[in-house]
């Protein structure tokens, strides 16, 4: 029940990011059932190729805790990372990660390569998938099929 | 010669970090033989998980284009780049990569993993390696062991 109440909290995000134009992927981080961070995608609004949902989520939450390390951290994303994010995530501590949809194509948890991999680097992040799956895909296939119209 | 002048650049960028506290990594973005961006690790001055050198110069380099694509740019890192980086350095469209040394531990271009991978993503990376390969690696070793000792 947690997990729905916060995944559509980076649903929002999402559709934010819809609404800018952008890729619609929204992520929040929580410690302590409290949200600490929430951002969407803005790649083309600051002509930034790290400005995904999931990096800039990470900053503001470390400004949060005045520190680097996520610890304790929880973050809810509707899309699977790319490698970016996803090393971003081992980075920064986080300890678990609930995905929405995964991302076939170029997601880093498990689908394209697994960089969550139990043991692999010297951090371990929790990953659970399938948290709103459809509403997170569905958002993303709106928006490519409205670029393909155009 | 040219990769010996850039990656020496890139070094200096390195002793930057260095004489900040800083994991010594540094890293420049060269177009047209022009430095148009350059960066230090920076992730205990800005208590962010993502300052790493690689991050922080493609940020200013998009600053220094105007967009988020990264053509006909090569980055020189003195260190291989972690799957955050390289997962960066992928997402910003760089054509080429520089390395100086390899990180057989944490590194995402080979050696813990292979994101570079040729058509493994929707980008191709052209990476070199072993450019100024010792003065990179042993700033890095004299950086650990002045740890170890305190």
């Amino acid at each position: 029940m947690k997990d729905l109440l916060f995944m559509n909290e980076a649903f929002k995000e999402a559709c934010k990011a819809y609404l800018k134009g952008e890729v619609p992927i929204g992520a929040i981080i929580v410690r302590n059932d409290e949200i600490i961070s929430r951002a969407h995608n803005l790649r083309e609004t600051l002509k930034d190729p790290t400005a995904h949902a999931e990096i800039i989520a990470i900053k503001r939450a470390s400004e949060v805790i005045g520190g680097w390390r996520l610890i304790e951290c929880t973050m809810y994303v509707t899309i699977e990372p790319c490698p970016m994010c996803a090393g971003a995530i081992l980075q920064s501590r986080i300890e678990n990660l609930v995905i929405g949809s995964k991302d076939e194509k170029g997601g880093a948890c498990g689908s394209k390569v697994d960089l969550m991999k139990h043991n692999l680097f010297n951090h371990n992040v929790n990953v659970k998938y399938g948290i709103l799956e459809n509403k997170s895909s569905s958002i993303m296939k709106r928006f490519f099929r409205n670029i393909r119209r155009r």
